[in-house]
């Protein structure tokens, strides 16, 4: 985990909360002694919430319904996932045999919850002052960003967005490969027939996620431009 | 307001930040330039959260699930009622005249706010430990009384407590006055026939909820004993 400390910039000093925010309880149950990631991601969630709180506060003039609903997108399991592959925390996971025989390790919601975790750790071990500054390091370049955008569900955001605009949205299955238990479907994705998006999941409403997030992060380019 | 600062131990620097914890929108849509306290409310709420969390995770061996289930007792809005009634902050709110003349500044909602706001500004204002001191200094003496409970719903959890217990429960209106804004209703409980519980409130829904908290701090302290 040297690299890792390295490229967050901070000096460990009780090396036991890091272990225990990358162990999946599947793990903890096979070592019996173990703790897993739980308490300290539920810490780590309200590190994150208020940190993200205090950020809009100062350099946003939202009002508390704005903030609310701009704070969600940033804190949501999509954007938790982006900051953890960012950092590549999903090399430090550690899951149980059964877990991982079914991609464990790469699941969306704990590659999500150990960036929480590891949150929590710094929060525990060195104070919220280098908590905030980690998860400040992380969000910041999303936040500035305008085309970084993260939807708890990508397929309702762009589902929002062709009916404002009276466009027409399909998904098409182009491609479904592997056998049962691993396999991976392929989903392309049309507005007004031109294609915009391509996902790939292992099931069907995944690729589709995956399809709709490519679709509206080609949509926030053009807006930019 | 000095007399709460000092209560409270802590010396203000940007006093403008502690005029907005306590300006209600009614306040501050009247007196046109000034700030409501809704932007505070926002990040103070996440500063409670964050701070109970913490005390929780050091000081309880509870699992996350039940950590979740005990801050939410104590950032409830009873308890930050309860809170903000303990440092008399009511004596600080400022409400517009509209709102005024329907007792807003002792409506149970902006009394809860104001303590959270009031959090929100020491955070700007002192920071994260000052505020993380004021908070566990109000919240600490509820969380070491076992005969101190906060539901946020007092009859739901009566009635879960009679159910258990399979014992019979029973709201009576014994007195109804005032003219038709200013109702004041008085509302006892039985629990098999013995009055256990008294709630006055401006609606027979908060007459009762009064009663079934006066009946469950009963019930606690004939536990305790």
């Amino acid at each position: 985990m040297e690299e890792l400390f390295k490229k967050i910039n901070i000096k460990p000093k009780d090396m036991s909360l890091y272990e225990n925010a990358f162990s999946h309880s599947s793990y903890a149950n096979e070592h019996k002694k173990k703790k897993d990631y739980e308490r300290l991601e539920f810490l780590g969630d309200a590190v994150v919430d208020l940190v993200v709180a205090d950020y809009l506060f100062q350099n946003e003039n939202e009002t508390e319904g704005e903030m609310t609903k701009v704070r969600s997108s940033y804190v949501c399991e999509n954007a938790l996932y982006e900051y953890s592959m960012a950092l590549g925390l999903n090399k430090y996971i550690k899951v149980g045999h059964g877990e991982e025989k079914y991609g464990g390790k790469y699941k969306k919601a704990i590659v999500a919850d150990i960036f929480e975790a590891l949150i929590g750790a710094i929060y525990i071990d060195l104070g919220y002052a280098t908590a905030r500054r980690v998860v400040m390091n992380i969000i910041l370049p999303y936040i500035k960003d305008p085309t970084a955008q993260f939807f708890s569900d990508y397929k309702s955001a762009l589902q929002e967005y062709v009916q404002t605009e009276q466009k027409y949205l399909s998904y098409n299955l182009i491609k479904e490969k592997g056998p049962a238990h691993e396999k991976e479907f392929t989903i392309e994705l049309e507005i007004d027939g031109i294609k915009l998006g391509l996902g790939v999941g292992s099931s069907k409403k995944e690729a589709e996620q995956e399809a709709a997030k490519d679709a509206l992060s080609k949509l926030a380019e053009v807006k930019v431009e």
